[in-house]
């Protein structure tokens, strides 16, 4: 089989972007910035949202929609998230096009200039809150547990396909409430649903914690995230989950009556994942050989090549290959019998394997004579023979066991690539040949946070939640410190 | 009960703002134009969604996505199509905003202007043929069968919740096909599955038919469309499938190699269905005390009212209620006990009335001793006392009979609003004290159907594909015709 992608090793960069491209998952478009999500990238896509969506209700939040277009002055009316959000956005100025006087095609009517400008949301805060301003008035109406899945767009400079792009796709949780302790308990739901999700489904574990202030989201008084580690021993933030205090309901007045009948502002949070998911779905566990896909998660859980010459071949081999598929689809697995003419088997099996199938039946006519099929794992490679007989009860089995053995394998990895660090020169001196998260002592201020990522371009991941408490100094600046923060370069 | 809508006799077009509002479906945006889709609201798109996502993936389509953004000269590719959607959009023009140097706030920054300007998608067909250009090589690369559920927008200048908003949300169906027949085929099996949708499950029955050359999407070749007849004997399309013949091909140079090696021009359809469902979900349906709502799209369909003053009353009927809802769950039944203790049972009554709940039981202490339960039907507003023992299989039966029970009013009312007309002037004086579908002959000219709009604000809502042949004249200038088709007012 000729090699498709660029190998790990040679450039995992490279490597990242071939297998977004060829396993047709994602494209960049003629806009710069905007990618094109094909229709295999955006089944996993749409797997994935499945799942968040009924987690999301389940903990009790129902779905809604907001404009697309923020005013311009809305931005600015929270002191720090207009520091954050309303830098590099895109700015709609007007509202209509004519012919061009002068020649060919249309130009931008300068009489339809817009009175303010409207910016395409990068984030739905501001929109949200003006709006929740008219629907609370009491305790009665709280709490407000809202989830919106939408497009967002932040002009990005430098993008890459699923990891940052202009536009992206993405659910956004508003929620409101009476009291402060009822919002850190949402915070803290959906971080942990996130988590659930990062590990149970796509098999990629994560550390949760939270955020320093520094990292912090522009207007939350607290960020919780979830950090997970890249083959190439960088971290990915897969998802945040934010504590907003009053500060959007001050900015927006959104005041509501308590039971006690006096007046207060009301408590905010707000948490996203987004496509950028995908991106880690792919970075956490392919191979140079392509995608490996969790069965969890992928659009093909099984697929089925029949190796034949003539048609009537064909035919006797689907003759034991339907019933299969039936009993697999029963069972509620996913299954592809590509009876198609046009490729040779070992087409169709590079091809499956650059798409990460889980598992790959082959079957031809010394099988058919010994009622044997051959299985074949994409995770490990490895191939056996097996009877057709309780051959389902056995894929059943074995696409959980995938998806347990590439959650370890990660695991495995991230422990290996964790490493305790005490000094600031071993800390560098590692950073130069090593990756990985790297867990260090820290004074607690920003100062120190800058310095070392202006030396080292590591930043603090998260301060873990279930962190042990241990005595230590800031390797910096030798100043008290009672735990480790986690340090790594970061995507 | 305190009556909260506008009836329809009395002003129909504040009956449908004032039900739109206080069902809590939808509401005006800070952005004009834009609308907020509230929870409830949403919960009816998403079952709408859902069944159509279906009948789309059986039928063979994947869904993708495309960017928002449209560069401003691919609109004017394709000569007809820059004529209906390159005026009234909105324009970004700027990536930046900054400080504002003179004061408080943020205004956009002047160097950060865009080369050449991006619309935000009115419809995707020219972003989507500029893609598919890179995709379609050979036949053995079509058909390619994809959908997009995404927000568009077109900047309208008068607005109404769901009907006509700036902004909206649809999906719209974009394929490509090595040849006119199986596009043509497309196009029509599409149309099919939109009248089977909103006939099977929205219970509005439509015409379906063909739009004349003057009402087609710009740069189709034919239209089909499905038209339903409001309350107001107003017609409104519902969806329409567009056979695009090669013109978006041509515009965008998109040719495949076909299975006698000769190149050619790629065949396409597009079709679309939007939010504006919603809007006729309500209209067709619904009366003075609110919303009727079709069960199979009803997100709550039974709800459950107790009627008790003390709390150990209530722990009493939720012994026997809770097994009730247990039954109609296990039947897929959604169901909501309402056993919040901070309304009154008549105010549950008319809020769920409101919000279109097609059965409501309730239960008091009499019901109690004598094991029956009060069961009302919103459709009818009938009420009747029967036997716990055996209600879900009551109901089950019941959501059905409902369901085609609301669909034959609508159609008998359509029947009954669907009048023959032969004389122009017969047709002007009708037109002035009666509403609805208006069969007459027309000549086929473009003149005739402008002269006809001019004169009576009515419109040729469609050719139907089903029309019987007649033999008759042009009811305005006496020209032979073949056929009647259908004209109305409409939305
Ligand atoms: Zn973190
Ligand atoms: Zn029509």
């Amino acid at each position: 089989m000729a090699k498709v992608l660029t190998s790990r090793s040679e450039n995992y960069s490279q490597w990242y972007n071939d297998l977004v491209i060829k396993a047709d998952l994602a494209e960049n478009s003629a806009v710069r910035g905007c990618m094109v999500i094909k229709p295999y990238g955006y089944a996993i896509w749409e797997k994935m949202q499945a799942v968040l969506d009924g987690k999301f209700k389940e903990t009790g939040h129902q779905n809604a929609y907001f404009p697309l277009l923020i005013p311009k002055s809305f931005l600015s009316k929270e002191a720090d998230h207009v520091e954050g959000f309303a830098k590099e956005c895109a700015v709609v100025t007007h509202y209509r096009l004519m012919n061009d006087p002068n020649g060919k095609g249309v130009i931008v009517d300068p009489d339809a200039r817009l009175e303010e400008e409207l910016i395409i949301r990068p984030t739905s805060e501001t929109i949200i809150w003006n709006t929740y301003k008219n629907w609370i008035q009491s305790y009665r109406d709280l709490p407000i547990l809202i989830n919106q899945w939408a497009n967002v767009m932040r002009w990005e400079m430098r993008t890459r396909l699923f990891l940052r792009t202009a536009e992206f796709l993405w659910q956004e949780g508003h929620t409101a409430h009476a009291t402060k302790e009822e919002a850190l308990v949402e915070t803290e739901q959906m971080i942990n649903i996130y988590s659930d999700f990062a590990e149970g489904w796509m098999a990629v574990p994560v550390l949760k914690g939270t955020k320093t202030e520094t990292e912090r989201f522009a207007g939350a008084l607290d960020t919780y995230c979830i950090e997970a580690l890249m083959q190439d021993g960088k971290a990915l933030q897969a998802g945040t989950s934010h504590f907003l205090g009053q500060n959007f309901a001050k900015a927006f007045d959104v005041k509501f009556t308590n039971k006690e009948g006096k007046e207060d502002y009301v408590w905010a949070t707000s948490w996203g994942v987004s496509t950028r998911l995908m991106g880690a779905l792919v970075m956490a566990h392919s191979d140079d050989q392509g995608l490996v896909l969790p069965p969890k998660l992928a659009p093909i859980q099984v697929v089925i090549v029949p190796i034949y010459r003539k048609e009537e071949e064909l035919a006797k081999l689907a003759e034991v290959i339907d019933p299969i598929v039936a009993k697999l689809k029963a069972k509620g697995i996913s299954v592809k019998f590509d009876d198609s003419d046009n490729r040779k088997p070992g087409w169709k099996f590079a091809e499956y394997e650059l798409k990460g199938v889980p598992v790959r039946l082959a079957m031809g006519a010394r099988d058919l004579e010994n009622g044997t099929v051959e299985l074949a794992r994409r995770d490990t490679l490895s191939k056996e023979t097996v009877a057709v007989e309780g051959v389902e009860d056995l894929i059943e089995n074995l696409l959980e066991e995938i998806q347990n053995s590439i959650f370890q394998k990660a695991l495995d990895f991230r422990t290996e690539k964790t490493t305790k660090v005490d000094s600031y020169d071993e800390f560098k001196d590692l950073l130069e040949t090593k990756t990985g998260f790297f867990l260090a002592h820290w004074d607690g201020t920003a100062e120190t946070e800058e310095r070392i990522k202006n030396e080292t371009k590591a930043t603090i991941r998260c301060i873990p939640f279930d962190n042990e408490e241990e005595e230590g100094v800031c390797m910096v600046t030798g100043k008290p410190s009672k735990q480790r923060v986690v340090f790594a370069k970061a995507y």
